[in-house]
């Protein structure tokens, strides 16, 4: 298994000086830059099905959450480390389409593996991956130093991934890169649920916009988007100290949750609120830097969205032309408060 | 979860600049120093057994058996990640425990937790622990150094923690630091169980061991001692190109193999040429720096012995006084070969 991975993964960039194989792996340093480590759990009937999520998807999937954490942090990352735990009779294509999918994430993020720990399962896939990088001391973005009055942006499109899973869950499924499911479909059906479910099962995390925030000083506060972004602002404000309101007019939806929600009944605020593992970057940027967004490289292929500021004090609140601001519960979205209840 | 374990482990030492709760760890790095990290996962119903292992001991192991690889690097651990997946329905209790038990290791090797990843698991437990230090570049202990005329060294002895397994399949247990059955016992195999089971369920390898070896030049070529000697230097002399020739009459064994092998109707050879998880360190010493071993010192707790010497060419030969040497095969001792098969 090692030797497989070796012949996979090990020749993507110069070997390191001590490479997979070894007890431990050397992580080189750059002077002047501070290293920085992650890691996730993937694990299967958890994080994901064995039949509805390809290897090969998984593999590039395993990784790029990991290096969104990194971006998130305005670091860019260089190693990681893969640690297998794999049920007995699972086909070896399993895992050789799964390290296939790992090293084309790899190559076009410019990362290596340098070593990790592969193991026998009970009955479960684990997947686990550690990934480390680089960024400056100084610079890097984080949790706690959002302040009241910045802007509150997100990198792009959001509630992509959570129809995905939700288009997954009634049969559709995705194959290549063309999504089917056993009844009858329209080509625009096909395109749309294409869309969500590559966004849920290969998210492309904006890798870039971190590092470059970081390293022009626009930002200091970022987290990605990983379980929806009432969390996880709420997480980015809890540490900060500070409270935020949210535009809901602003929150830029996918089209495809556009052309689905009301085909399945779902109301598409919630999916852009609420749906999580968009692995889109959430970041503040300070009134008196907003001007240099504008100064943001096409190159990065993201066009962030202001979507409202952050507020002394604590509490979310999300706003609605015409309607008093409502309170934002992390997860659990009132979108028409009622006396006595949720409505949903 | 994660504010149980901030308050667990957070605390152990000045806090990092960023640590548990942010997207990534950052890893303080010293001028002229290597950053090493090595992964290892711990699964239960393969690595361990939720009845058999006391949740504090295994958090204690899943930390031991990491700090051990850097250790056998030569290098010395500062920080450590922790994955977790729990299954529903697992007691606070156990997470409480483990915790417990992972902070008791932690205190004591100086390393602290500065970020990981909790998960929910399907069915199984899945530990997943990531350990980062430091060593010097230019003198860590690596796989690949053996060469034809080094000594061939272990760190102490060895079988116990297998002969700990066998025990515990035997209906024996650890409760706190004394073993007991529900058959009737003698002190004297309580004493002895218990250091067979304190060896295999709470491990304590020689971690000061290794930097000592790599600070002052004595050894180039190390592993920890993992899987069992036999498969564990067959790694080693591939890595480096060369095969060992061992004196089975300088294998040193636990007094708990002398004790219980008789009794059990087991080989003791066997236990200590081919048991695992003993996580003492395996390295070797060029002739001419043999005398250095005279000068270790006594606080690194212990007392290494040279078991054999490597040879050019390949194979494992093992020569016990008065017969014929024998090949040594991985995982598979043949103790009394005989024409037509082997005899265990």
């Amino acid at each position: 298994m090692i030797r497989r991975l070796q012949r996979r993964l090990g020749v993507l960039s110069p070997p390191p000086p001590a490479g997979i194989g070894d007890d431990a792996a050397l992580l080189p340093v750059r002077r002047g830059k501070t290293t920085l480590w992650s890691t996730d759990l993937l694990l299967e009937e958890v994080h994901f099905r064995r039949k509805r999520s390809p290897a090969r998807l998984l593999g590039r999937k395993a990784l790029a959450v990991n290096l969104s954490d990194l971006a998130a942090m305005g670091a860019v990352s260089r190693s990681f480390l893969l640690s297998l735990g794999l049920p007995p009779r699972l086909p070896l294509r399993w895992f050789d389409a799964f390290v296939a999918g790992l090293g084309e994430s790899a190559r076009k993020s410019g990362v290596v593996c340098v070593g990790g720990d592969t193991s026998a399962a009970a009955e479960h896939i684990v997947i686990g991956v550690t990934v480390s990088g680089q960024g400056c001391p100084g610079k890097l973005l984080r949790r706690d130093q959002a302040r009241p009055g910045d802007g509150i942006w997100v990198s792009g499109p959001l509630g992509a991934s959570a129809l995905g899973l939700k288009l997954l869950q009634s049969g559709w499924s995705l194959e290549g890169r063309t999504a089917t499911r056993r009844k009858a479909s329209t080509p625009e059906e096909r395109r749309y649920a294409g869309r969500a479910l590559r966004a849920h099962l290969d998210p492309q995390p904006p890798l870039l916009l971190g590092p470059w925030l970081a390293g022009q000083s626009v930002s200091r506060a970022a987290m990605d988007l990983s379980d929806g972004l009432s969390i996880d602002l709420s997480r980015l404000c809890e540490a900060s100290g500070v409270g935020a309101r949210i535009d809901s007019d602003r929150i830029p939806l996918d089209p495809a949750v556009g052309f689905w929600s009301s085909r399945l009944g779902l109301d598409p605020l919630e999916l852009g609120t609420h749906g999580g593992e968009d692995y889109g970057l959430l970041f503040t940027v300070p009134a008196a830097r907003e001007s240099r967004m504008g100064r943001l490289p096409g190159s990065l292929g993201v066009r962030p969205i202001c979507i409202g500021r952050v507020e002394s004090g604590s509490g979310l609140w999300l706003r609605t032309s015409g309607q008093r601001p409502q309170a934002l519960r992390p997860g659990s979205f009132e979108h028409f408060p009622r006396p006595g209840g949720r409505t949903r």
